[in-house]
């Protein structure tokens, strides 16, 4: 079923995350196939770090992990929309959605705060 | 305030289509800093078409436009969630949304046909 799907030249697709019941946009990250296959495998959400080259565990690490409701694809078959129940915070920031801040007539503006510590999720 | 924005090798970041109220996900396409400056100014969403390599102003063919209401941006600065309200459907296949396909353990799931006919858009 990943065959259905289109990579770009790095072998990447873009994925958001979105908490299913709420309709919130939270985060913007990229999967690899095999974070795809074991995103569906596990149910747990698997992204493709560019930072580290990388498998990333969503929460391996600070415990804030993205349980799969739904895996959905686009007319292009070249971005992936997920619906997940998000544990926690979904930003390293410690705030809920890593979509923040607007920019608006007068300038940037913060919208949200951390709700939690980031110390406390990679302390 | 484009500043802030960190654009990938080819000058492009890469924005999520939401509708304000409802919260559904439209599309994810592709903005260089033109087109945030056009959107940001007209209030008219503007992306950058990869296949065509020319600012895409949304509707501008098929009459399907996205009022933009809010744009906010990502912790890392390289991702867009424009905040929009959409006229009609924003797939050009007739659908509200792009993401109408979920992969689920059975196959491939379409969840939602199209509610305008293609050929009325673009006729």
């Amino acid at each position: 079923m990943i065959d259905a799907l289109r990579f770009d030249t790095n072998g990447l697709i873009p994925a958001i995350a979105q908490q299913h019941d709420t309709g919130e946009v939270l985060m913007l990250a990229w999967m690899n196939a095999d974070a795809v296959a074991e995103t569906l495998q596990t149910g747990r959400v698997c992204y493709w770090s560019r930072s580290r080259g990388a498998l990333w565990r969503k929460g391996e690490t600070s415990g804030q992990a993205q349980l799969l409701i739904e895996l959905r694809f686009d007319c292009d078959a070249d971005a992936l929309l997920l619906l997940v129940d998000q544990t926690g915070v979904a930003c390293h920031t410690g705030r809920r959605t890593c979509f923040y801040r607007a920019i608006r007539k007068d300038g940037v503006v913060e919208l949200a705060g951390p709700i939690v510590d980031p110390a406390t999720l990679y302390g």
